[in-house]
């Protein structure tokens, strides 16, 4: 198993990016990384993690840099010599099993479409999240990667969620719901009324019905399919949320003794470093996306990712589904 | 000051109702309730309660109830015996100085806007819910009455938000955020796009520009400005976080004894039914809509928000406004 990291891509770029390569090394002991970025920077930062075997990292030294502000296909097509795209054509000539990148999200989305294809029935890519609630995960689908999309595009983001929680999540028959303002079929704006009739009649889908804010973290389903507007929206508050949670707590605390270890174990189970970073689904092949604000364990953790979704081969799992989807129905 | 309370509308009415005005009777010792509704149920209820002065209260006797499932618009036409209907007509005859409701949103929108009118200059009354914040609250509009809303109609519940926050949260020039999955003017949906435009050359309002999801619990703004179905979204997910985290913390916490107290603290903080209710803006009047799960305690503060929006004339201040804004701007 061999993966491409863009070294720089984060806020803190390379620094946190090789420190938490470093970590997914000793986490995977078969995995190869290669380093996509400044050589002498990456350098830099290996030294001070004297225990890499040399054996188990590469680099591939470029010397462009996308900025998050550059209009991403534009930005894809003028700097071929940039991290993100050479990370994508390694990917794309077999030379990796997965690229994963903390910078510009549109650019690896646009490099990923132009350079890696959407998979034969995916009009648009999208990004998910698994976040924390009181009976597991539920996979948040899209997570930003679109706006303005229409409902036929939720369904194939239906398909696109089941698939990533059978492989990644473990989940045989993953129940879908959409996120809606009222449980009623006919709640919400035009988009959520025309894909809930959708939803409803699509095969080989479970789907559950609308799901409204306040049941997410209750657990209500496995994948919940919205707009990547909403989506974002939902996934950055929640994110914010552990911290926000955590500091008021220490607030009320703080003349309480000895409670910090205790509520280290409380933002653990929240912190969302612990995933680190979301798949793009429906490309042909791993990529995986981080925040620009990841630290060191965020990478970490997005590497496991980025190994767990080559291994299970989702992407040929969304290939095959969608195939299937085009025979006729009176085959099943 | 006088409050005509729809005790027909909760998912527990009329016990929560009537449970909750008692509280709000002894909280607001100038405070008289008309108990709007089925007399016999009321009654019974009052009956748990002998401590209440019987020149406290009145009762407007009703025999219709309004489904959550029924059409508003129709329902609130249909149903002139109704508690919410009733209510309203009560605030339009000037005999109450506040109605407040936790039965069906929509028509408790619906009649408002026929009965009561919109405010000259407004095209769609919102729904405003004002939600913890580090630094002290965020105004969310709007939290659900619209959706599928034209940008015209985002700066529009920027202006009620913004009186809202002068008159209720008393700040003098409140800080107006979009909530947008960026930070960019180009950022977002094409609702959003067009909105920052609008609302960066919008006289009279403090625009500060976007806001994303994980800035808003860190107080990036005192009034949040969004499409209903995202903010709807976005409020129902918070309020389900505070049982989430205090269900995670317990977890944690089980084998560590004698934390309940602090615990409670915590959740007090984070509790969602200290405020209770949200004022519908934009209207003639002051109507307030809670939750249809609402406990006593939620209708309890709800009855508060209701006496202050009357007390400081909102809806006065909002017409002043609009008025003002009507006005050509040279002569500012």
């Amino acid at each position: 198993m061999r993966l491409a990291l863009d070294a720089m891509g984060s806020d803190r770029a390379p620094a946190v990016e090789v420190e938490g390569a470093v970590g997914a090394l000793s986490d995977h002991p078969d995995l190869g990384i290669i380093f996509v970025g400044d050589r002498p920077a990456i350098e830099a930062e290996l030294a001070k993690h004297p225990g890499v075997p040399r054996d188990r990292y590469e680099i591939v030294h470029t010397t462009q840099v996308i900025d998050p502000g550059e209009p991403p296909a534009q930005a894809f097509r003028r700097k071929p010599h940039s991290s993100i795209v050479v990370g994508i054509k390694l990917l794309k000539k077999g030379i990796v099993d997965a690229f994963l990148s903390a910078g510009s999200t549109g650019a690896v989305m646009a490099g990923s479409v132009l350079t890696l294809r959407p998979l034969p029935g995916v009009d648009r890519p999208a990004v998910g999240a698994a976040i924390p609630t009181e009976s597991g995960r539920c996979f948040l689908i899209d997570a930003g990667a679109n706006v303005d999309t229409r409902p036929q595009h939720l369904v194939q983001f239906a398909h696109l969620g089941t698939i990533y929680a059978q492989d990644l999540m473990n989940l045989e028959n993953p129940r879908v719901g959409l996120l809606n303002i009222g449980e009623e079929p006919e709640k919400g704006n035009e988009q959520s009324v025309e894909t809930h009739q959708l939803l409803s009649t699509a095969p080989r889908l479970n789907f559950i019905g609308n799901v409204e804010g306040r049941d997410v973290v209750r657990g209500a389903c496995d994948v919940l399919v919205c707009d990547g507007f909403v989506g974002n929206v939902l996934l950055k508050f929640y994110e914010s949320m552990g911290e926000f949670f955590s500091r008021t707590i220490r607030r009320v605390f703080e003349e309480a003794a000895a409670q910090t270890e205790l509520l280290e174990r409380v933002y653990a189970r929240l912190d969302w470093t612990t995933t680190g970073g979301a798949l793009l689904l429906g490309v042909n092949g791993s990529v995986v996306i981080c925040h620009g604000g990841s630290p060191p364990n965020a990478i970490r953790n997005a590497v496991g990712l980025a190994v767990r979704a080559a291994e299970r081969g989702v992407a040929a799992h969304i290939a095959g589904r969608l195939d299937r989807l085009a025979e006729p129905q009176e085959a099943e």
